[in-house]
């Protein structure tokens, strides 16, 4: 590719960037996109800003970007947990990374490569250049000045390794004084146990209460049985929506709109009053509902969560094997009541063996298919190939500038668009695999897309070849880093491209909300929705979000010393990330405070009528809409892991440091200097020497709590007056909201639904 | 090589083997060798026997295969424990195993292969008919009876997965009802810390002492600090010595024996009475071990043993990470105390980890050595090339004979003295990684030198060629089928000739215990040391029997379909191997026993008078001599692991069932049947997935004990008055015997110093 192409990309994206800032610091102030950026005002109904029109409203303003440089790590974690903190965490690693590398890249290496004269040079047209004039290829074959390469790889490696170390050291650290300063949870005090073994006497409920007060006498509490429950789950989601809906009806102040047609897409069919075939289809809803209930009865899983008084007690229940049987009373951590995934269930061993067997298969299968896409990617970045596709378009693409529009933009656009459908059949293929929390799902998705888009964007495009071509390099270890090293270098501009079009398009889409602003506007132009279905609180999509920046820092890593050009895109993303990011989530909290002020007051009274109502459902409901716990937890995102993401990113850099020596060694290889090449060889060694002293080190931290804390913090609570009321409220903690009361009654302020809807 | 080399090979071993039994059956009735068969009579002093001479005492007899025979697996339990069991049944399962392969092998393949007309045969002289006629090479390309090896194949798999799951099962029950009949030992309740962090005011034994009455304050009950002993075992070693010299110079009746020179071998010096020299020496020893002892004062390593009142206490410590950073408060399983293995401490986790990865660095480095003699054994092979080397050795070399027994018989003796050498490196090795506990350190040595003779013996013999190219089949995956499959089935008369040369003649050679037959008429040829010496408590060497066994079992699995003419060697030697080693465990007990009420009474004797010497010394040198304990267990052997040997043997079958589809894949390839080769690749796959499940099914049991059981016990024992008086012991059962006051006094009886040297 040559520069003229490269700069039409950045130009491109540079002022798509541009755009998208201006757009939103103007959109943000206006009162129609206030469900997008802003829902509490919508919430709180005071719809009628619109008409104070002023000049400033249309101004671009960058005050946003103060506001997310104001708060420190401590309020961050404060309010977005340690997984928000470890999130930012990735981006302030990476600067840190890339500077030194930036340093070292552009005022020691690229000059040199400069100078190199191995590619023929046009010095007539400057544009014209080949940017692999800047890239390691340049540097002529045998030349001494590779040495300086040699000696910035071991520089850089050292640096990395030193950064990971501080950086694995500090999350630990605050992982564990993040557990210990906090509240007491439910999750401490409980484990998930499954594979109960069916005793021809008792039920499954008499065995666990049997086994636990037998061998726990002292220390268990309670347990709550599970069951199958997606049918009831089916039914409560299409209540809450009939509810959302019955709400706004109610709430408009044109009685027209609560007449219209039932049938399809709600055209035909004869006209209603809406309020009332509403009400009744939610009293349907509600004794199917019941009906199921009922028939669940004595129909338990053989799993269970089983509370202790203590977190030492669960501790010992979820490390020591149970039973005789490692395939019986197996138990494991418990997920956070809010983080539950209810209809995980296959709750036998052997059954969820072979789930996973089949996950791992449909992930090969998944990673197979995507050679497709790939391969019409690459077809793009070859017009000549194109042309012979489509003979056709043979006069439009010998215009210049579509020319470079569809080497330099189109092929990471459309990779970025196949991409953008992974997430969702990873996270998907994660829940196959019988994780209870949402949070677990998460983190093998997590996993799952970083190897994914390594293999799929970094591999696949990198080797370019067919597809039998690409596996065949893992059959010939030897052959690797000479094939890499051919290969890799020549790719330079597409990866810095696909910086230019992903990371930093996506990092402004990201500050946009473009998605749900397109959609808000989609749902105001076409139906007659309530403004309600917008409320949706926005969390991290770790699983997405996570692999995709590794992915950057992996190109950033492997290409640091082949064509440091791509490392200021880098910095400009990350940069731009960090305050996007920060912005976001600061945003975020700030919209989630709102929301909970806003729900907690109308579910007060609610919860009010609720008691008036029936002694007996008030505080069951309360306790299944989360408010419970919520109360003391509202700040934070979904879901805690405590910074369990960090061994996903220190594993994923040490893969990409791996990565890059063994290009160095093809590189120095294909050179002509091989004892640069042989001297390089440690380097793979001692950086997984220094990675399996990292696992032992610092890993056990993020599987359990220590012994010693966990006794404190129970020692603290002992004294605690507030102890016994949270061990009331842990036997209820993880009841099935399916299997509490019902009442989708009309009567209930419609507002409580979405919280109910936020569970789910 | 031609059937007659083979025929020589066996026709020799055999003799020798018959030799041997023969040998053995009228050995063992000489009184002479009594101390070699029977220690008891030397021990119990009835010497005199030898008069009573009879006929039938040189006639071989056969009694002793009826007595290996008769004791049932139970007995073998209460007698050998779990772990000889487990050794018993690494016989059974293979010729099970083979009995299989044998039936299949030598009715359907056998014939086949005869029947093929690949390879050309000279049909005039059936002696000097070319072995390879009976192996698959044999078999004409492209023949569809290539299909009946393909089915043999999968039978084969499927019977010995259907074996390994069938026996890991029922060994895995085995272990849990042994740990749940068993007594209360000290391990259970104990558990090593190590890592202990150094406190500014405390010493580390304080430390311990508060972290523990801190945290676990209702089961915590002592702690044992350890300290480097190894000077002072250095000279109780040298004391012991002294004092069974000195035991038998006063048992002696002739007085002249009692004077003699004490210099450069006994040769020079003046002569002195060594009874009085000897006595003065002890004294000396036993002031240096005081001033040893001493200066150890305040300089505890910061590891401890630490017990607890219950199993479960014990089990919380080990299970649960005990301090907030991972490399402190570091628990492990504390080892039986007489396996206790004390001169083990690198106590820091640093250290432990440096040495651990020397030892990686060293156990490659030794490999890559040791390919010298197998260059050396493959140039024997070839009687071209030593005649090239060594001209003059042609004319010899031109007799038949002797060429039959230099490539039938000498290139595996020699290949197996250099074996001999290894297993002991490998257990120093192991030692060196920070094991605590003999047990350990046998089973990483066997781990060790499974996959050393696998390598050095299996790979580097089959493939025979030169170091580079064997390294360079594991740089070409794709390759390696098609290159053992080329490779393997050539080697088929080696690995026969092997399994008759070391497995037959070893097995007799146990039998006969040639070498310390041999040692026993050196020492009493040469030296005028006392009888003593040789009464040592004989253990089976797991480290070096079970990596032979399961190399068998590897050459029988994957020889199994391409030259079934093995089998027939290995049933034979797997009988062989049963008797013999049932018979040696069974002579073994009983040799234990003999040995047991012989010390015992002696010790008995000399605790009394020790009490009576020195109230406060007695109870302390009963446990240092390991009596306390012992009492109980003295039919095992020197350590009990519970069976923790069987996943070894699971692992190794599963490595060489894989091994097998892999050259069956390449055979196939090779022989033109590419679609029976496509449709062997999913066999490793479905074996994998198979050792996947067990590995989860089974493998927790061999790692730790259910929490049901242990509680169970915990119970049981509450109720046992004998607990109060357990604990008592519990809390010197961990203490150095080094550290214990010393007294090597001339007074004490002789017969208690070999007990002592059996706990070094």
């Amino acid at each position: 590719m040559i520069l003229s192409a490269l700069l039409t990309s950045v130009g491109i994206n540079f002022g798509l960037c541009l755009l998208f800032f201006t757009l939103y610091s103007i959109l943000r102030k206006q009162p129609i996109n206030a469900d997008v950026y802003a829902p509490r005002i919508v919430a709180e109904g005071k719809n009628d800003q619109s008409s104070d029109f002023n000049l400033e409203r249309l101004l671009p303003s960058t005050s946003w970007v103060s506001r997310a440089w104001n708060p420190s790590e401590d309020e961050l974690l404060m309010c977005a947990g340690l997984d928000g903190v470890v999130f930012m965490r990735i981006f302030t690693f990476s600067l840190k990374v890339f500077s030194f590398a930036g340093v070292v890249g552009l005022c020691a290496l690229l000059p040199i490569n400069y100078m190199g004269s191995q590619i023929f040079i046009d010095f007539s047209d400057f544009t014209n250049k080949s940017l692999e004039s800047f890239s390691i290829s340049n540097v002529n074959d045998g030349s001494q000045r590779l040495w300086i390469h040699f000696g910035a790889v071991y520089a850089f490696t050292a640096f990395v390794c030193y950064l990971l170390y501080v950086e694995y050291n500090s999350i630990s650290l605050k992982r564990l004084a993040f557990y210990s300063s906090s509240t007491p949870k439910p999750n401490e005090f409980t484990v998930l146990v499954r594979g109960i073994p069916k005793s021809p006497t008792d039920t499954l409920s008499e065995t666990v209460e049997k086994f636990f007060s037998e061998y726990y006498p002292s220390v268990y509490l309670s347990h709550y049985m599970v069951y199958h429950t997606s049918k009831i789950w089916k039914i409560m989601n299409e209540a809450d929506k009939i509810c959302k809906r019955l709400a706004y009806l109610k709430s408009t102040k044109e009685r027209s709109q609560r007449f219209g047609r039932v049938g399809f897409l709600g055209i035909c069919g004869p006209k209603v009053d809406l309020v009332e075939y509403y009400e009744r289809k939610l009293d349907d809803l509600e004794e199917k509902a019941r009906l199921q209930q009922s028939l669940l009865h004595g129909k338990e899983l053989p799993a269970a969560f089983v509370s202790f008084k203590s977190r030492i007690g669960a501790a010992v229940a979820l490390h020591i094997q149970q039973g005789s049987k490692p395939t019986e009373w197996l138990t494991e951590r418990a997920p956070e009541p809010r983080d539950t995934y209810w209809p995980f269930f296959s709750a036998s061993f052997l059954s969820r063996w072979i789930g996973n067997v089949v996950v791992v298969v449909a992930c090969i299968v998944l990673t197979v298919l995507f050679f497709i896409p790939v391969i019409i990617v690459q077809g793009l970045t070859n017009l000549n190939q194109l042309e012979t596709w489509f003979p056709f378009l043979k006069s439009i693409l010998d215009i210049t500038f579509v020319a470079q529009v569809i080497t330099g933009y189109l092929p990471s656009l459309i990779l970025k668009m196949f991409l953008k459908l992974v997430p969702p059949v990873m996270v998907l293929l994660s829940s196959i695999q019988g994780y209870v929390a949402q949070s677990q799902i998460m983190k093998s998705a997590c996993n799952k897309m970083l190897w994914f888009s390594i293999w799929n964007v970094f591999f696949a495009n990198a080797l370019s070849g067919s597809v039998l071509y690409r596996v065949n390099i893992f059959l010939e270890p030897k052959q690797i880093p000479t094939i890499l090293a051919v290969a890799v270098p020549v790719q330079a501009t597409f990866f810095i491209t696909y910086v230019v079009t992903n990371g930093w398009t996506n990092t402004a889409s990201e500050l946009l909300r473009l998605m749900p602003l397109i959609s808000s506007y989609m749902t105001r132009v076409i139906t007659t929705k309530g403004d309600e279905e917008e409320l949706e609180v926005p969390s991290l999509p770790y699983s997405s979000e996570i692999p995709s920046l590794l992915l950057f820092g992996l190109f950033g890593i492997t290409y640091f010393f082949l064509s440091p050009l791509i490392l200021p895109f880098l910095l400009v993303y990350f940069c731009m990330g960090y305050i996007v990011y920060r912005h976001q989530i600061n945003e975020g909290i700030a919209l989630l405070v709102m929301l909970f002020v806003y729900k907690f007051s109308s579910v007060t009274v609610f919860l009010n009528e609720g008691i008036a109502q029936n002694d007996r459902n008030g505080p069951c409901v309360r306790e299944s809409y989360g408010i419970g716990p919520c109360l003391l937890n509202v700040y934070s995102p979904k879901f805690e892991t405590g910074g369990e993401f960090w061994p996903i990113v220190h594993n994923s850099t040490v893969f990409s440091l791996i990565l890059m020596h063994m290009i160095a060694v093809g590189i120095f290889g294909l050179k002509k200097l091989p004892l640069a090449s042989s001297l390089t060889l440690p380097l793979p060694l001692l950086t997984l020497l220094f990675n399996n002293y990292c696992r032992k080190r610092f890993l056990p931290v993020f599987k359990g709590y220590p012994a010693e804390l966990m006794i404190k913090k129970d020692r603290r609570d002992e004294n605690d007056p507030a102890l016994s009321h949270f061990h009331e409220k842990l036997i209820t903690a993880y009841q099935d909201p399916a299997l509490k009361p019902i009442q989708f009654s009309t009567r209930t302020d419609s507002h409580n639904s979405p919280l109910l809807a936020s569970q789910t």
